[in-house]
């Protein structure tokens, strides 16, 4: 048969080379199970609206249950897309007096954009819960560790002993960022561009409510031609993905260096590390280099997206065509690397006695100390400051007495004549009783991260309770769909 | 005097080259004021916990007042950034024993990040009234235009008539999402880090919902690692920014075109135009070239900004500093943008006849007699999209007579004679029924055009008012702040 | 047989997840050959270095043309890479006594840099040609239209009339950079890794120049640790692919512009269009679309590739992984747009009488009256430019009386009485005359023009004898390769 | 006086905001030097041609250097570019009669076009000073470190030993590649597009050759709509800065980790480290991080100029102003980085003993002792392999008795009795024996490494050399044009 879309307009055939630079037919595998719910909605609406009538509708329903059994692979690859392959596929199998009705009232231009959505809402669901996951694995493992020391840095430096829970929860806390925004996301997501046609809609008295009901979504695209256009959904998904890749690749990188020997903080399970062609004692946490690497999929994606749209006229033009693989191409890497993180977080061993020993490496509790004299000696902090670096220029363990002859150059007086005893400096000097007294909001004090992480489970409970809503809402608009279909075709049970 | 914050530690100074590479001053401009809100602030709250005592405080709000008065380019441009400068300044002005004691428990770590938010939280509230106003003014032309027509365009080419004010509502449709990431973006920005210090939080008694509070920040950002480490808000900003702009982009690449001889859909208001050196006859749309050129600011900051944080470990390294300057100068041009976009809107002049005479060029109706066919004769749209792509090949007038042909040889039988009428053809191929047809959700035709518009002005009152109350909460906070330091510097009045 | 590589070292298994994550076989199919080839050279050399025996090195060479003949698919693809599970190929053919000696002073990490370098740079010849073709096809065509006269723009705006031909060849201008650029690129792909190992080469008595030699790359990567670390020829590569994009894109915009119903200039050919599934009247450009969306593919690589190599330390890191697909991907598309423009730009049906209508609206001899003024009436060219403007401001035909007229206004006199005629003023208005003055070099002159065009052909003469001898030698090497192989194999033809 | 630009053609002038938004005069800084030269040139040649007189060529001259002499500041910033403003400012001097014929058979777009080359030109010329700076000072530092042992990488784990002058010399290879990188794109900067004019080169018979000497291009920019509308040369050396900047940010981040207490490898110098506002112990890598940080900077611009660049249409528009500004930030950040860099690493404390310590730490001589067991024993290396990947595996310092253990199992026979001996066992495990049998082409071994400096010293001197030489062509034709212009002022000496 001819193709049922050129042989109206255009003379030539295309040959082999073009037809591949203008398929898409590959990418189009992501959505030929949204290709066809999106078929079944618009013809049950077709036929309660009276555009078709009951039989033609079944006919057509059958025809697409079929070719969904059937699957993709029997589809005509010779088609620039499954939207044309599929509806010519249900010519073949109806005849052109039925299943040419089915595009009535309809433009490849919503079908495609409809199908994009419900794609990707089904690929955020799965991404939200995924994230959920690792931020559940990353609470319960900093509720062991909330007394486990390390030490926490700035510029890759000791800075000041902390402990490993509270470094695990400011990973799990952007996550929890991460997580907003895919949700954010998905809300505009979710919107119905189907009926608007080409771009202006249609004269067919088509009931765009009905369709959006059936396919679940929250409602509708209103403006046709905005319906059409628009891909800054597709941007807004590819930039949560890459803030999301971002804060993986900054744990990845982490993980990386823990498991140097200098670190040695931590030791990957096997299943996550490689060893070498050449150099059989290696061990090497390749899983969490490829994912650092794998950022490089999502900013790319994101910057082919921004490409693409920059600067296009409205309404609908082709170039949008290569928008979409883009978006499946991170979604999959984003989504992979959010469980393998879980694995790897899950079941490494980590060290405590290399990161207690570190704890301290450094002279970490230096702030302490100048807080110290701040509180007991009341000189300012800015002078406690001074005399504390002077001690660590010179790399030395600061006793009360050094501390006092640092005083007298700074200040003129010692600061043991203002009150400071030695059992407060040993006490400034201990990085357990430092971390303890850093028990304010959010600080590391083991009983304000119990009290922490409690509101944190709260809030994950919430949001599990969010995504199942979600999937609850999908779910029943997918089965109330197939019931209707069934209806219609006559069969009780699909 | 010497450099408050090397004296201690380090021997070498820095030479002009290397300061230069590493300071942050002239990007500090952004959050001088901002500054000293942060430094009134946690000086009212370490004042109220006792940390120091009530003449010590009042002094030191005195000088950040007087410091404040004097401007930034008062302070000693030799320092590394603005936090250290502005504490060497007040210590000059007040002494170091009173001066010193400011930077209590705190670090430039949280400082400076509560700074950008500061900031950035104004910038986006300003960002919000701007889109609102350009989307005010699309609607309001909208409502001038339901009626009149305009060629529609697929692939740059001529579709199906529509209306100028469906068209620009695409425009606004596509505004009210950018309005809406940008919102949500905003509950992000606006949490506060203070109190954080270096990432440890401090073992100084701080009150933490104090300053939040004083600065009227919705929350806190609680683990005080994240709340030092992560730029993930700015990445979001970014890319919301992004977005808007390739949105803007959009709509200034149809300025252009509708400006050249060729189209002539429009010309723009001489205020944005310029002419040529050497051509004195031109007339170029060149802010709307511009616009369009400048997408590349907020690209290249979004892809500034991802490269510096991806993979980078926790918890702040100074890396961080590069980022903060790419979004100053991504929210700079972003709202200039949507100003003057709205200015070029509200000024341009429409030339409603040539859109007029152009909806009808190329056949744009042929859908519409296509669906006609469908609808009066039964047959199925496949085939009557085959009929109407016969008659497009020849380029033909459709008479009912060459309509009939074409069914012949399709379908074996006229058109005619499955009751399609002369008439029938003449109002399908009326550009103005046909608009007039397409009145289901978001279609053109004037009626339902006026009650979508009716629809939008709404949404637009009621993001009108959220703004008001972001603006109203920030401003009581602000207000509130300045009535304690002056209560504790015993002024009455700032 | 177990893993050969994970056996000694590693105790879990991995699982398919982990797997998927983590392999390369996928993108490795693009360096199947390549790696035989690898194989075969350095098998070769380790026999000529005496550390291999002839007997082990026939049985390896016969192996590895075995398995080249078998094809990839017979591989296993539960191995992490094509190297390892090609070696267990061997291995599993000619038992581990002969098969296990052939990674001898050999790392995966030095294998692979040579594999992408030996099949990038065949596709880097590939696409000079392609390029080379598209240039001559341009020039071809300029060769016709030297005469064809066409408005030039500015901001979209007619400028000044040129001719079809002058427009053709600013990109072939632009190409012909892009040539050079791909053809400096080429330098730094054509050297050679091997020999490096894991980055610290081996204490085995390799041939490094032998191996080079064997596989036809012009020198060594000299220092072993550069060799497997460095990846800044990809960035190079993918840098020189989107300026060819962006060059690709600017021409695919002007298809796409010039096929409107406004402009008309062109018609692209039926092969290179499609029509509507809704609108059966549209002719689509769709393929140029295609290509301008495409620029995203290659902007993507580039940006995922700066991702993965930022801030990696040395030497080798599995991130690097991730970079080579990126190459593969961006190669393949820019590629196939090449050619695909070469085949839109030479089967494009020209609409010379719109052009020439078009050339002369919009007052674009202006500047030449402007010239006119001051060569013929002495007057400065500010004074000419304003003159001309405010002639062109009331959009009025310019006749000497009215010339005169503004002269009075400005100038205080009038031109006639400085000399300038009517027929001077005519000449200046005839566009034909106009482009004939414009002889300069460069200049789009008929004359001028054909002057340059006979420049270009000799320059595109002498890059296809530069292509000629790039295939030379890398062709004669590989025969040179297949001849030893066969000659240590015994077998006198492969 | 009414703006000279706009007078002619358009009534409204612009407003503020406008004017900011559209106005390159800040940017313009970069190129009024440029703009003074591009005018003078301009104006010799046509007086040169006779298109000009001596007298008025004299004033303009005369008038510009006195432009010159003022500074840019002395300029109307009310203008929206410089080339406008300078113009303005000449004929405020010499009158219009006189000034107003400079832009004789000029535009600004080519006048624009040829200032951007000239300044970029030096740029260029500058940074290949610096990068070979940093060479020639990785090379001293590596001669005096062919000897100092340290553990090679990958995977971020110890894999072998090395020296630092392999190391060090890795990082040379790659900056001598960008050298060559920016070497090549001089060669596409350094053409003149002076000639131009808007696009269409002008009927006035300019010389462009006499200008392209006076301002000592290599060539021409043949076509006149190529020479004005293309950007592609900003877009390659922005690509090269950007490769350069991975370079650097691969260097600063070895520097940021070898600072750490964990790795401990170097000290930076107090002139490139900071301390904390609140830790006072701390001596951050600041510089380093900051290096990796401004690698965004590069990246970012050439981001920006690409999505400006992106499916721009023939020839100049506006838009490409944007794209210049991108340009001077990021090439000031490389240049500036490269410098710092060199400084860090002449300044910085290497740590001999510790790098000595960690060379053998983590069984890194495993691939010479498996080596060692093929050259000795003839096994085959998988084999070899597989037996040393056992002994890692149980973390046990490898004896002979040990070793013959493990082959018993693996094998069936010990390897002491294929000839193994103890001497062979502890040689292999020798760091110093190691690195001095890796004595390939490229290899560590000390003496291999001398004879690689040798050679890279010589190729730096050839650099040298060719930097000399592309000075002397720009200094002379610079010297030559200040000859010609004060023969025509007059003047004797500039």
């Amino acid at each position: 048969m001819s193709n049922i879309l050129r042989r109206g307009r255009l003379e030539a055939a295309q040959d082999e080379e073009i037809l591949r630079y203008t398929s898409s037919m590959e990418a189009d595998r992501w959505i030929f199970d949204a290709d066809i719910a999106v078929d079944l909605a618009h013809t049950v609406m077709l036929k309660e609206q009276g555009i078709i009538n009951r039989e033609d509708c079944s006919k057509i329903l059958s025809g697409l249950l079929k070719i969904r059994e059937e699957g993709m692979e029997k589809l005509d690859f010779s088609y620039e897309d499954i939207h044309i392959s599929l509806e010519s596929r249900l010519i073949d199998m109806v005849g052109e007096d039925v299943g040419g009705r089915m595009h009535s009232g309809r433009s490849r231009n919503d079908e495609v954009a409809t199908c994009i959505r419900l794609v990707l809402r089904e690929e955020l669901t799965g991404l939200l819960e995924e994230i959920h996951e690792l931020r559940q694995t990353l609470l319960t493992l900093a509720e062991k560790h909330t007394e486990t020391l390390m030490p926490g840095f700035t510029h890759m430096q000791h800075a000041q002993p902390t402990t490993l829970a509270h470094h695990l929860c400011a990973h799990e806390a952007a996550l929890g960022r991460d997580f907003d925004r895919i949700q954010d996301a998905y809300s505009r997501v979710n919107l119905c561009p189907l009926g608007a046609a080409a771009f202006a809609s249609t004269g067919f008295n088509l009931n765009r409510k009905r369709t959006q009901e059936l396919l679940g979504f929250d409602g509708l695209l209103g403006n046709s031609m905005d319906a059409v256009s628009t891909r800054d959904f597709l941007i807004e998904c590819a930039s949560g993905f890459t803030n999301l890749m971002i804060n993986l690749s900054r744990m990845a990188e982490e993980l990386v260096m823990w498991s140097t020997s200098e670190f040695n903080f931590i030791e990957l399970d096997d299943m996550y590390a490689s060893t070498s062609s050449i150099m059989p004692q290696k061990k090497n946490p390749d899983t969490a280099e490829l994912m650092r690497g794998k950022t490089g999929v999502a900013v790319g994606a994101l910057m082919s997206l921004i490409t693409i749209c920059k600067g296009l006229p409205l309404s609908y033009n082709r170039d949008l065509q290569e928008a979409t693989p883009n978006i499946w191409r991170s979604v999959e890497t984003v989504r992979a690397s959010v469980r393998v993180m879980e694995g790897m977080i899950k079941t490494m061993k980590i060290h405590p006695e290399v990161l207690a020993a570190q704890a301290v490496t450094g002279f970490t509790t230096a702030t302490e100390l100048a807080d110290t004299f701040v509180r007991e000696t009341g000189i300012p902090f800015r002078t406690a400051h001074q005399i504390v670096g002077m001690l660590a220029r010179k790399m030395e363990y600061p006793t009360l007495k050094k501390i006092d002859s640092a005083a007298e150059i700074v200040l003129g007086e010692s600061l043991s004549s203002r009150g400071l005893t030695e059992k407060m400096v040993k006490e400034a000097l201990n990085p357990v009783s430092n971390v303890k007294r850093r028990k304010i909001a959010g600080g590391p004090a083991p009983d304000e991260m119990l009290n922490y992480l409690s509101k944190r489970q709260t809030e994950l409970e919430l949001n599990r309770q969010e995504i199942a809503t979600l999937k609850d809402i999908t779910d029943s608009a997918f089965e109330n769909l197939l019931a209707t279909v069934n209806e219609y075709t006559g069969k009780l049970e699909l």
